[in-house]
């Protein structure tokens, strides 16, 4: 199968502002007044927890059909940590990003304990959005 | 400097439709009708490409207001690859996720070469989404 490529643009309304465009569809992102945003949308991270959730959902279905068992939906609760110190320049041993993502994951299905394990097992491995942020991706920052 | 923590909701609508919810905001993810979707929103992997230029902008203008350079907004072209194959099941020793992203950064400012070549790099090391895509990030998944 050949690789797909995906590709968007964005550009700055404000130093905290972004409006991205993905195809025919806009993002808007921002970061909250008290971190000196003007809070019209998600804050970058926050759309990062978004999209492993929406990458969850799609695989989670694609996977359950491959078992065999009924997935009449999903619900997610995602959250992350992360020490604003080190984006704000100040001086911290600590990492830049999360320090972890949790994700509890809400099956509305009649499958068993053991192929739901299965089931989320594979899910994670197959999922683009976990794997780029589990693994190391390489971005190439150019002028 | 506390911790700050990130929380967000989600829920599927169908297979491949996904609304999540980040304080007041909403975010729509789905899949193009080619891959099987309804679209009606950007992809997963859409969304972390905005995310992450979401992020370099604002410490983009947080770092040249350090080194004291008028930015006077950035654009942004965001690309990356993926194989299919691993997300639908197919055999592949490709990953799931981008094998590498590419962003061009173009900063509408007078700063020499010089200085936008280490505002880039310090951008880089201090934008919460490059690091959690570019170093390895735990995402716990429980059910």
């Amino acid at each position: 199968m050949a690789m797909a490529t995906f590709t968007v643009g964005a550009h700055s309304k404000n130093p905290t502002k972004t409006v991205v465009r993905a195809r025919n569809f806009e993002m808007i992102i921002d970061e909250p007044r008290n971190l000196g945003g003007t809070d019209t949308g998600p804050t970058p991270v926050e759309y990062v927890l978004g999209a492993l959730a929406g990458c969850l959902n799609v695989v989670g279905h694609v996977v359950a059909k491959e078992m065999a068992f009924e997935l009449k939906g999903i619900t997610f609760e995602l959250a992350g940590e992360l020490d604003p110190a080190k984006f704000l320049g100040e001086s911290t041993t600590n990492r830049a990003g999360f320090q972890e993502i949790r994700v509890k994951v809400i099956p509305d299905s009649n499958a068993s304990k053991e192929q739901l394990d299965a089931w989320l097992k594979t899910v994670e491995s197959r999922c683009p959005v976990s794997d780029n942020l589990a693994n190391t991706t390489p971005v190439q920052l150019t002028l």
